[in-house]
This record gives C-alpha cells, sequence and structure tokens, in this order.
C-alpha cells in the first residue's frame, strides 16, 4: 500500500509498504478515508535528523474498518470510525477518569497517512460514525481524530466559564480549534494571539472577539489593556514553544489558568513566585484524550453546531503528500487533507 | 515596644522599636496576645547575610484592636481579630475571585512577633473573633493566621473529593495542616512524606493512614507500590524545595493535581512531556488567601471540629523568641508559639 514517510527534515517521501495485517487479537486494520497533515508532523518535518530508516507518518483519520481481531468488540468490519491519535483500552481506571491518552496499555500511532492503518486496542479506541454521513461533514469529523478535541481540550481542562476572558497563543489549527470550543463554553472575550490574517479571520468567525498580532512584552501589554490591567482568566497556549509559555505567565490573571496543548519543546520552565506560584495560577493541560470527547462532539458536528473542518483550506493526495508539508511549514495554508 | 528582629542568619534578637501608629485612614493598629515562628521565617534564619539594619519578624497573630484610622469600618477598637498573613482590600475582583493575596492593595506583614502590629486594609484584612474564647482554643485561632489555612489552601485548590488518594509530601505544620484538611474533604488513602515520629504521629492522628519516611528515587517507589502502581490522585507539597517537586510529578497520578503551598525555592522546574505534559498533570497553588477561608473555619475551631493548633508543641515569651526558632530549625518542635 502507499504510504508516508519521513526520512528526515524536509524529506518526506511516499512509498509503497506491506499492508498491515492483524497482529494482536485486540486489532483492527482501517482503510483510511481522510487522513490529514499535523501541526506536530512539522516537528520532524524541521529537525529530523537524516536516516536511511523511515518513520511512517500520520496520526489523524477516519476510515471504514477493513478486518478485526478475535477479540474486538463494539466494532465491526464495514464500520465507518474516527480513529482518536491515541489508542486505549478505554477500560482501564485512568481512562475510566478522562485521560486515555495515559492508558497502560495505550499508546499513539503513527502511520495515518496511508490506504490503511493498523489500530491497536480497537475496541476502545474506535468510535463510529454513520455510514451515510454527507460528504461535506468529513473534513470536520476528521478533525474529532486530533485538532479540534486537542483545542477542546485546552478549553475543557481550563473549565472555560460563561462570561469569563479567555486568551489563545497560537492561530494555528489547535489554537483556532481552542477559540471555537472556549466559544462554546461560554466565553465572553477571546483574545487570539497571532499574526496570520487567514487564520485570525477564521478566529473571528469563531468566535475571537479581539487579535493581538504582537508577541513577547509588547503582547502581553496589549492583552494586559485589553482586560483592564487584570489580566485573562484563562490562557490556552496552542504552541508549545518557549516564548508561548512566557506570554501565558504573562498575561493570565490571579487564581488564573494556563492550559497547554501545545506539546513542549522545553521540559524546563518557571514555575516560582515571580510567574506562577506567586499568583496562585494553575497550570495544566496535555495531550488530549480525544476519545473521552468523541461521544459529544460527533453529534455536534453532524447537527452542524460546529463545523470545525473549516481549518482545512488545502487537500493533496496521497501521492502529493510532501506538497501538504511544505504549505503548512511556509504557513501557505492552515491545515492540509490527505486524500489516500 | 518589644520586638523579634532579625540581623542575618542565625542572629534573632529582641529589641525596643518604637510602637505603630496609624499612618493611613485604612490602618489598624493590633495590640498582638499570641504569635508563632513560620517555617518560612527559616528562610531568613538560614541564608540572610549579616546586615547592620533588622528586618522585623513574623507574620501570623491574634490579638486586640488598640486604634484604626478613620476609613476602617467593620472592626471596632478592642475587637479580639485574626490577622491574616496577608493584607488585603477584600472588594476587589481578584479579592472577590478568592485570591487576596494577590490583591493590588494588598501585601505581605512582617512584625508579628512583637507586642503590637500595625494592619494596612484592616477592614478587608481583619476578622473578629469572640471576646470570651476558651484561652485552650487560642492555638488554634492562631493557625487561621496563615499554617492551617496554608495546609487547607493545598487541599482546596487540588479540589480533593470524597474516596481520593492524597499525598502530602512534608510533614512541617503546613504538611500536616495539609493532612487535617485533605481528611476534612473526604480524602481516603492519604499518605503522609516525612520521616520525624512526632510529627507524623500527630499526622496520622489527623488522617493519615501511612507514612513514607524514605525520599527520591525510594520514596516514590513506595507511593506507587502504596497505590496500585497508579500513583496518587492529588499531592500536596508543602516543603517548597526542589526534590519535594521531583518527588511530586513521581508519585502523581495521570490527570491528577500537584497543589503547592510550600514557597518554592527554584523559579524553574520540570513541567515538559516527561514531567506534567505527558500525564496531562494539574499544577498549582501559591500563597494562601486565608481570608477567603475564615469565615467558614473560625466556626470549625470554635465546635471542635478541628483542633489545628496541636502543631504547637512549644511555647515561649518574646524575649525568648530566639530560642523559639533554634527550636524549629532544629525539627526539636514541629512549631513554636511567641507570647508577647
Amino acid at each position: 500500500m502507499r504510504a508516508s514517510v519521513i526520512y528526515g527534515a524536509g524529506d518526506v517521501r511516499v512509498e509503497d509498504l506491506p499492508a498491515p495485517t492483524i497482529q494482536e487479537p485486540t486489532d483492527a486494520v482501517v482503510r483510511v478515508t481522510l487522513a490529514c497533515v499535523c501541526g506536530s508532523d512539522l516537528h520532524p518535518y524541521h529537525s529530523m535528523p537524516a536516516s536511511e530508516q523511515g518513520v511512517p507518518m500520520g496520526h489523524e483519520a477516519i476510515g471504514v474498518v477493513e478486518e478485526i481481531g478475535d477479540d474486538v468488540t463494539g466494532v465491526s468490519v464495514g464500520d465507518h470510525v474516527v480513529v482518536p491519535f491515541a489508542y486505549a483500552d478505554n477500560t482501564c481506571s485512568v481512562c475510566r477518569d478522562g485521560f486515555q491518552t495515559a492508558c497502560s496499555h495505550g499508546g499513539f500511532f503513527s502511520g495515518a497517512q496511508a490506504e490503511k492503518l493498523r489500530v491497536p486496542q480497537a475496541s476502545g479506541t474506535l468510535v463510529q460514525i454513520p455510514d451515510d454521513v454527507d460528504e461535506a461533514l468529513l473534513p470536520s469529523l476528521l478533525t474529532l481524530s486530533d485538532v479540534y478535541l486537542t483545542g477542546y481540550h485546552a478549553a475543557f481542562m481550563a473549565k472555560v466559564q460563561p462570561g469569563q476572558t479567555v486568551t489563545v497563543i497560537g492561530d494555528g489549527a489547535v489554537g483556532l480549534s481552542a477559540v471555537l470550543a472556549a466559544k462554546q463554553m461560554g466565553a465572553e472575550k477571546i483574545i487570539l494571539m497571532g499574526r496570520h490574517k487567514d487564520r485570525t479571520d477564521l478566529g473571528r468567525e469563531w468566535g475571537a472577539t479581539d487579535v493581538v498580532a504582537e508577541r513577547g512584552e509588547e503582547g502581553i501589554a496589549q492583552v494586559m489593556e485589553l482586560t483592564g490591567g487584570e489580566g485573562s482568566h484563562v490562557v490556552l497556549e496552542a504552541v508549545g514553544h518557549m516564548p508561548a509559555y512566557e506570554q501565558s505567565y504573562g498575561v493570565v490573571r490571579p487564581g488564573g489558568v494556563i492550559s497547554r496543548v501545545g506539546v513542549p519543546q522545553y521540559e524546563e520552565a518557571p514555575v516560582g513566585f515571580m510567574s506562577l506560584f506567586g499568583k496562585n495560577v494553575t497550570l495544566n493541560g496535555g495531550p488530549a484524550p480525544v476519545r473521552a470527547y468523541l461521544e459529544a462532539a460527533i453529534p455536534q458536528v453532524l447537527d452542524g453546531t460546529i463545523e470545525p473542518g473549516k481549518v482545512f483550506d488545502a487537500e493533496v493526495s496521497l501521492d502529493d503528500v510532501a506538497e501538504g508539508y511544505r504549505l503548512m511549514d511556509s504557513r501557505e495554508k492552515i491545515k492540509v487533507l490527505v486524500r489516500p
């Protein structure tokens, strides 16, 4: 089968790989109908050392179940499904708490930018969608595999309340999704920190009341002014780099929450009296347990309450996946669909 | 008046200072009836460079209002009061959110180990207690000035739920108070990490179900074993040093909370994928807004629901305050009352 494989920074190829098969009785094989490129795919695209050993790419997909192992229950061959970017048994106590990305029987996918994908722990992982969904809704359903529900996770962990001020740092697809989720939860003022007009325009459409293009001290000063000097009840950090973290504690209000879903490209960061502690700031977030949110989100897409698929502003065939990476890396496009 | 003044590490003296007077119309002067030595007083006692300029010490007190400024309302001369360790207007939006330690008109006291104390923002800060309280309850009421409600703040911010497992790091007076607060909130298993038997015995009396004397990797391994390998829903960190922080993220369960009330003696700390982010851990806490909790806590002391004054296992006169510091610094005593 055809599959996207990265061999180093800037070097994404499409190759013929053996089609996946059932390896454990809890596995399923899914034929991918739609996949996409994630902002986090750009990290190896920037910095992976050149290697003879390629790494299959992609972790967001919707598709059709083609084969299931003997122990798989709850999903059947032929089912249309959303594939969450992390697999999990969805029965252990950590999963029951709603943190499926930390399931001890779970893990993270790679290899969804392909014709087929092996899904471990299929019973706990896959969630069915109707067979006869309007084609126009498929991109939005695909966002429930990762990007929209990652933005949602940020807002969920921050417990956004009606009437609050929420600052979203980052105008990538996750940041925009965080705007949409914060609006759904009733945020009154949503300040989007971003500098790409095509992106911040979608942010405004989804509920951003203010856009701050400046970064660093100047950006912090603008948010403080927009909040009457008090700062933001909630900061949703959708970048993962240290300057975004520094902006976060610069704009958060005393007693407020910084919720991170940008994968941190740092391990150590300020947390002491001068950053978090003195203001009683809460820091949380992490890899989104999208499985926990899927049952509630699918109907919202199907009934048109939300249309998170608007983050996709380009589509490539699987054979052209390298162009998809280039379009996102150059910021020419927000997020790129990949059709196998 | 007599007052405790520190001139450098290990050098606490009692001196005659001018009695405080009303400086702002929002001030009150309180005659101190009971004060004490705080674990945080030991930081300068360890490390303050010798200085010709002394610093008045102490920030925990109960007393009687002796004088009030023209703008003070709600408290009168002669009222018996608890003095929270931070003053605040208690009317601004940050105070109304319950974060009085970050009030923009607020600040932190020093000089409570003395015969008298000037209290800024007296209307928002002081909370009355009955005039005729049983003498035996006074130490417990004094703990509402800081130590008990600091332990309570840790548990409050962590939103301890009935049935949860809570690990408390540190067997000082704040850690023990955190045990008591967690028990009040219904924690089922309370693991106290501490190595001083007199202290952990009080912890057991207050609700600790397990005591772990080991630190570092060995201590983490023991907590993991006690929690069936899953870790602790909540960690209350009452030390403030980096090894305690490292233990915290070592023992916290995925999706759990680390709530800190030990004043961090570090600014940077691990928060990335390998520490907090990967496990979706929440980090919070800060200086306790005891003012927010006083109205509810005073009746609990008066009716005997809690007896947090048990942390006091020694008493000195103000003239002997240096001995009080020595007793706490040497770990001979948990917490020392100072009677002016």
